[in-house]
């Protein structure tokens, strides 16, 4: 049970993108589960990865194809990685790109390949595929966003995608993304996988950028289980069809709104991967604030976030306020002045200087502790940095996901 | 259920030492819950802390009284952790001293209190433990280590106590140990209370070396659930009542031998910490070398043994190994060669130069999988260093535990 999250209605097509979906049987049979992203000649692409040392042959394809040619296609299948599969993994995964490239009259290095799903089986991803391709080739079009966020899911228990528009002197431009995600979730650069897209040109750099800039503040931000995946990616792609002068630096004035647009977009699309997290059943913001550097910040946010204790806790809506300290005690700060520490549950004071605060009463840690979305806010009193991340707590369900399901 | 882990039923006493157990209310009436040890004088003692910022006040007075005078005492209490306390808790632990030497007719700053149980509470543990003070004293003998092995349990399910002799010079020498703790486990310099003690004399700086060199092969390589108490503390007393000469210098050839039935009996009771883990069903011991030095090795092995994925795929029996690759290719070893990598399940090669060993058949790992007791190995094929640590899996019976019970 995804926590305060609806699947989408309705997102806007960014001219210049088709995508096609259909079921190539890589798994399940009769499963949509192969995605196909076709992109208009000019399209900027700019990607993310995992920073896994174990990076699924896609991934190193990917990579690779990225840093030879503008891409022209995107092919995603879920169902399996392609991770730990050695030489056999990366023929498949070209052997995909190869076939894709030559149904739509292109180079192969123009085709990404991307993967998710079991790791380490070996599997036939090419030959699967090409079979499928005609099919894909056949449902493409500018408006099957929602088809193709449900395709790409795996143990997703809703899809996510969402659009933003914004007005950059006087056209309205559009940011759309997609996104997929459940467990393995603490992205190291990237998420598992993420592609949004706008018609506004925009210069390679300025896009990679962009790119960087709000994975800082989304994908890089969220947590489930602690676990970096060996597939994450993120793919930022502008297509230009928008006739307006291209986006070239930082001191363009319109370069902040569309930022700040994509940045939207992007936090959406990665709070609700934390918000169907595996087993999720609380949506937990984690704000620290008062530390040296966003560094400290960042470690005492992630040991809250990846404590058993802590997420347990909240998973039983038990306001046992005694774990976050030890949490927060065992963050690292070496020399962390403890009488110094504060911290709230929503908008209630529960810990003032390193113990519970005097007004403190149980019954409104436990009202807080009852809401689906339950924001912890820590001051370390030691600073000016400040630093969110998202989490999920740690249910029955996360436990029978992943000793039920081979993910 | 405690892994292959049976209550002893016999340990030897250690002369000099003497044990008193009874029910002191402290959370639950009638549950026995205090337990006091009495030191002759002459008996050496050093303790190791936890390292979180957010010591409990017991452990901040052990620490203030340890370095101001040789202990004559020891009073532990369960129920209630004394932690997150503030001032208040400051004041009754030391009252709780000043009770104890009172009817001891000692100094305060001879007696260490101790404390487990629920995190930030407020309690009289002062006057609770007066009350009780009189029925302990009653008890006291040296016969009493399996019913106060007993007295310090929380969630443990099986008391922990194990007794080694060894032959030091033609004079066989105990040593004698006990230990608690189940959950919120993974000992930062320390565990959560073990207490560990010697007929030998031996000076205090060598009691201190060999306190050290034990711990870092056995408390310091545990984990259940990478949550660091705030009160783990371990002691181990020397009494000195065998009439040979003391041991005084780690050059002195019985120095190695007694070190080894220290690091015997911590390795047993640190293991059945493990064994007894919260919700615990399989046993993991984790070995990593082929590192560059033992940090990397210990960082692979705790990214293991941390990982939410691979311990609930221990607690299916699936040998989904895959989960082990992206665990210690999101270890940090930054320039990790994957190509190089070797994982065995028991004696079963299951990864070969960083992919599926070619023959690995999925029901070999099944078979081992289904054992209680799994040994992981992991070679990282780059240099010589090595080490082991030992962890359990996460099962329903985990998240259970941390959600129902106020811990």
């Amino acid at each position: 049970m995804a926590v305060g999250l609806d699947a989408p209605s309705h997102v806007l097509p960014v001219t210049g993108l088709r995508l096609g979906v259909t079921a190539a049987g890589v798994r399940y049979a009769g499963r949509r589960d192969l995605t196909l992203l076709v992109l208009e000649p000019g399209t900027t692409t700019v990607a993310a990865f995992t920073r896994n040392r174990f990076r699924a042959a896609p991934v190193l394809v990917a990579e690779e194809h990225l840093q030879r040619s503008a891409p022209r296609a995107l092919i995603v299948n879920t169902g399996n990685a392609n991770a730990g599969t050695g030489e056999a993994g990366l023929a498949t995964a070209r052997a995909s790109c190869a076939a894709v490239a030559e149904a739509l009259g292109i180079a192969a290095e123009a085709v990404l390949p991307f993967s998710t799903g079991v790791i380490g089986e070996p599997v036939d991803l090419a030959g699967k595929i090409a079979a499928a391709l005609p099919a894909c080739l056949a449902d493409l079009a500018e408006d099957r966003w929602l088809s193709a966020a449900a395709a790409i899911m795996t143990t997703d228990t809703v899809p996510k995608a969402v659009s933003r528009q914004v007005d950059l002197g006087g056209t309205r431009v559009t940011i759309t993304g997609m996104a997929k995600g459940s467990g393995m979730i603490r992205p190291d650069l990237a998420t598992m996988l993420a592609f949004i897209a706008t018609d506004a040109p925009v210069a390679h750099a300025l896009l990679r950028t962009a790119l960087d800039a709000a994975l800082a503040r989304s994908f890089n931000r969220i947590t489930v289980d602690g676990d970096t995946s060996t597939n994450d990616a993120c793919v930022l792609m502008a297509t230009g069809t928008l006739a307006i002068p291209p986006l070239e630096s930082a001191d363009d004035p319109r370069y902040g709104p569309f930022l700040e647009a994509l940045v939207a977009v992007m936090q959406i699309l990665a709070q609700a991967i934390v918000r169907d997290g595996e087993g999720a059943s609380k949506f937990i913001p984690i704000t620290v604030r008062g530390g040296r550097d966003p560094e400290e910040c960042l470690q005492v946010a992630y040991r809250l976030a990846h404590s058993p204790l802590v997420k347990t806790a909240f998973f039983a809506s038990d306001p046992n306020w005694g774990r976050l300290l030890a949490a927060i005690g065992a963050a690292g700060v070496d020399d962390l002045d403890v009488a110094r520490v504060q911290v709230w549950l929503g908008d209630l004071a529960i810990v003032r200087d390193g113990a519970r605060h005097p007004d403190y009463r149980e019954e409104q840690g436990k009202a807080v502790m009852a809401q689906a979305e339950i924001p912890i806010e820590v001051d370390l009193g030691r600073g000016e940095a400040a630093q969110t991340i998202w989490t999920c707590d740690l249910s029955y369900d996360y436990v029978r996901i992943n000793a039920d399901y081979r993910s």
